[in-house]
């Protein structure tokens, strides 16, 4: 079966086709700049087993025009590998907040469809692409069946303690304002890889997802208890651009003695802030060139993105009452052999003992960098939110 | 040595008298409603060895007649126990802010006190009427020598790491917004308590200060590394009205998406959250009645209140790398026996391993409540925070 997965931002759709049951990636690519000029499609094709990369430059109005080429470029001889849309039985799309209402993988159906636009107001920015995703294509494949695959659904398992704020109570059950949690998706797949490497479903897990977002989970026996984003993806750990967790009266000090809007602060605390505005750059790769030059700032952002983390791991061992491992993965978890140093350091007290040589290695796949006596186990696993997609959509469908 | 200890604020006079260097409380007392209609006096004496309460009502227009009646009081043959204000060498005055300039108790001068003028900004709320108390007493006690101890001068030992935020560079060089911590001299007189208990100047020790504000501190050889409230007393655990840590993001979701202006988000937060938010009461023994009557909403405030503790608790042993000793302090660390038992509750992993027989006990000094096999000693330490002021306040001006 043929399952096409789709992750539709505002101006940009990822795509990727994969076989099951058998998990073959067979296409992926992203049209980019939908709307504005110079848009483009970076397509890539397994079939031959190697990729070969394809880049498209073309106008693309609009998503429908983005999907309408994507499907050229799947049924062409040389780039795509199927004859015609009918071929891809279901797509799973990514969407953002499911709020209360999805808790796991759902069939969209008209019903579910209003239900995602009603979180419009809790994810202002990724609802509406997401939900416009799905009626894009409702219309290029109207044979498929159409999957829901949120973001917040893995974390649903959350209890009320780790959910709730010390907000009014009306904030919770009138506006819905609780902690959500976002990355659900790679935190489920990195921790089941877990699971089953160490062959214990009753696994105290903490799972560090580092990547242009980053958040971290406690997952006991399979399940998020707790999470360190909230209504929405700026809490937490620090980001790229993002500050993650500060004292919120700082928003009302630079507002009421500072002179700034709430709509500058939000921007700054989104935008400006993280690893950007501790080091002058957003990317950890620049952030680690500056630190080689000698850059003061840059030094301080990283080991503050790490003690953070550490702070976290503290944190989520209280809340898991022990731990059996924790999980490096996304770009910078699975890349950056010097942060999962950083992060472990010190971290003894707690049974985390990191083996420097394994660390340093290099794989694709789940690797153990601990030392052999090491009470908790440290895994780095690559991380693959649209196979995780296309896999749950699979399941979903061939019931 | 008499040293007179102050604590002005907005509408309010705390006062204590000392008799220094052996520490004994002479006179206290509160003058409240200051400069609105029915304020009142309520004074204490214990030159009897026992305490004698005298409630004095009469109009008090301002801090300045309210502490030259105090100062009556203090002469009156009967409720006082000086015959003169000369009699006051130093008053120690609460100054709650004193930025990064005040790393210690300080003789004030003028240049001090145009320093504590600059800080307005940072605690507009705090820090005015804290400097209107200083020019009060220099009026009324012309020879004494005056005195700050700052809430948050305990903290400035902590380093970059604990106390910048992922903001841009400039807001902390330029505007100063970094987290400074408070309850400073409270976390200092009892970590000074339990390291001196303990005989050990190198303690890794975790102060839990439970009142009507609450704060937690990691200390390290007698220093704080990192604390929980940050920029102002907003931030980090729950208390009576106010929520501790939030996704910032729930602030401009009030905003943007429902209408709220920033000063209403800011009042709900300060006055409106915490323990009252979520279950209607502010006082923790009214949420404890409530629960007794099978109120859902107090149970969840309490196990919430007592979850966030634990939560930094494991935060902060990740911060020390290791744990000697915690700390309960302040009106409900040191009365609330079950407050302590849902905070120690499963944190046997980390060493903790509390005595419910020691910690059902009372008594007004310390004591230790673990097991005697606890790696972790847990202590229940009534704070004196008056008491430090003066101490300290002695100190600088004995020398």
């Amino acid at each position: 079966m043929k399952i096409l997965v789709l992750n539709s931002g505002s101006s940009s759709l990822k795509y990727q086709l994969f076989e099951m049951p058998n998990e073959q990636p067979i296409c992926s690519g992203l049209v980019d700049r939908i709307g504005l000029e110079q848009s483009t499609i970076t397509h890539k094709n397994f079939k031959s087993g190697k990729e070969e990369k394809f880049l498209i430059e073309a106008p693309i109005p609009n998503h429908e025009s983005g999907l309408l080429q994507v499907t050229e470029l799947l049924k062409d001889p040389e780039k795509g590998s199927i004859s015609d849309n009918s071929e891809i039985e279901a797509i799973g799309h990514r969407v953002v907040h499911g709020g209360e209402q999805f808790a796991s993988t759902t069939l969209i159906t008209e019903e579910v469809k209003a239900k995602i636009k009603e979180l419009f107001a809790l994810a202002p920015l990724h609802n509406p692409p997401n939900y416009l995703g799905i009626t894009v294509a409702e219309r290029v494949f109207p044979k498929a069946k159409q999957v829901a695959v949120f973001d917040t659904a893995f974390h649903q398992t959350m209890p009320p303690l780790a959910y709730r704020f010390a907000l009014p109570k009306s904030m919770y059950t009138e506006l819905g304002i609780r902690a959500y949690g976002f990355h659900g998706t790679s935190h489920q797949y990195v921790s089941k890889k877990a699971i089953s490497y160490l062959n214990n479903p009753k696994a105290k897990i903490i799972t560090i997802h580092l990547g242009n977002g980053c958040s971290m989970t406690a997952i006991d026996s399979g399940k998020s208890i707790d999470t360190s984003m909230g209504l929405g993806p700026m809490a937490g750990l620090i980001m790229g651009t993002r500050a993650g967790d500060i004292d919120p009266s700082i928003i009302f000090h630079l507002i009421n003695e500072r002179g700034y809007t709430a709509q500058e602060v939000n921007d700054i605390l989104n935008k400006k802030s993280g690893l950007l505005g501790l080091s002058g750059f957003s990317d950890m790769r620049d952030v680690k060139n500056a630190i080689k030059e000698g850059n003061q700032d840059a030094a301080l952002a990283y080991e503050l993105y790490a003690y953070r983390i550490q702070k976290y791991l503290g944190a989520y061992i209280a809340v898991l009452k022990g731990l059996d491992a924790i999980v490096f993965t996304a770009g910078i978890g699975e890349n950056d052999p010097d942060m999962r140093e950083a992060v472990c350091r010190g971290m003894e007290f707690f049974g985390i003992n990191l083996d420097p040589v394994l660390n340093s290695q290099k794989s694709q796949s789940i690797r153990e960098v601990n030392f052999k006596d090491s009470q908790v186990k440290i895994f780095v696993i690559p991380t693959n939110e649209e196979l995780e997609i296309g896999k749950q959509a699979y399941e979903l469908v061939r019931k």
